[in-house]
């Protein structure tokens, strides 16, 4: 895998709705490709809505072309019955990409805001101000497509430190 | 679909382990085709154990081609990681039926008791026992594996009341 140049997915999910984007990352340069919104039929049995975002998912991965994927770990709240469906979600957003063959790095919400702006705790608008400077034609939406760009360029700055663990995790699964 | 004559992939999922155990079903009666357990392995990424056992679980479907599947509803406990992890196998053991075309059924652990033993606060002794006599060629090696021939008995039970929700729900997906 070339540090030089890499097409990132990055993936925010979430049962109603996930959030993608893509962004090539050469050396320091980042530059904005796409992004959007898979929203599962509410109302439709849990199965079919997974499946739904899934090849969504899948069709993104197919269209794109990412080299790699990076995912937001969820956000464990005090409600039991929201975590289980994030986890839900989750468990489709990371099998979505293992299955194609990409490599999946995760990082924690104040991780990805520490990357983008330089603190943990940044707000919303914060982030969504710093990806308008660091991808000048990304045009985002909703707050799920601005926070799956975040979520890439967060992997674009620590992938360095993830090429060894990802090459680790790929030939543990050979 | 005929209420007369269907194979059934019972599933208990689990992130360590997930159970199958398939039942053929013929009007009342019922019979066991086969059991078994998935193991992720513990130390790989999130991401990759979910492909192990996505890709065991659709193994089983492929060689034993049952027609539905039950999944049992994930507890939801007081521990948010635990939760999120269990929501996690869940997301996958609700994607690789739903990716290979087979209706599915959810029934939460106590309906499972009830259809099985009788009563929806029995032991899992007691579902063991009922479940060594109701599939009396039944061997079951794990926990995992009798939980989910007690799952796949229950939709046995259950699914005459699910047949029309199971079509409107096919229809919905088309």
């Amino acid at each position: 895998m070339a540090l030089s140049s890499v097409r990132i997915v990055g993936i925010d999910p979430g049962l109603r709705c996930t959030g993608w984007g893509i962004v090539d990352c050469q050396g320091a340069r980042l530059s904005f490709v796409a992004c959007g919104h898979l929203k599962s039929t509410t109302g439709d049995p849990l199965a079919y809505r997974l499946r739904e975002l899934y090849e969504g998912l899948g069709s993104t991965i197919a269209t794109f072309h990412p080299d790699e994927a990076a995912v937001e770990e969820t956000f464990v709240n005090d409600n039991p019955r929201a975590t289980l469906k994030l986890g839900q979600a989750r468990g489709m957003a990371l099998l979505a990409p293992a299955l194609l063959g990409l490599q999946i790095a995760e990082y924690p919400p104040n991780l990805v805001k520490k990357a983008v702006v330089g603190a943990g705790h940044a707000d919303k608008n914060q982030v969504q101000a710093m990806i308008g400077y660091l991808l000048p034609k990304a045009k985002f939406e909703t707050a799920d497509e601005a926070d799956a760009l975040a979520i890439a360029i967060c992997h674009a700055h620590h992938r360095r430190q993830n090429v060894l663990l990802a090459e680790a995790t790929k030939a543990a699964v050979r």
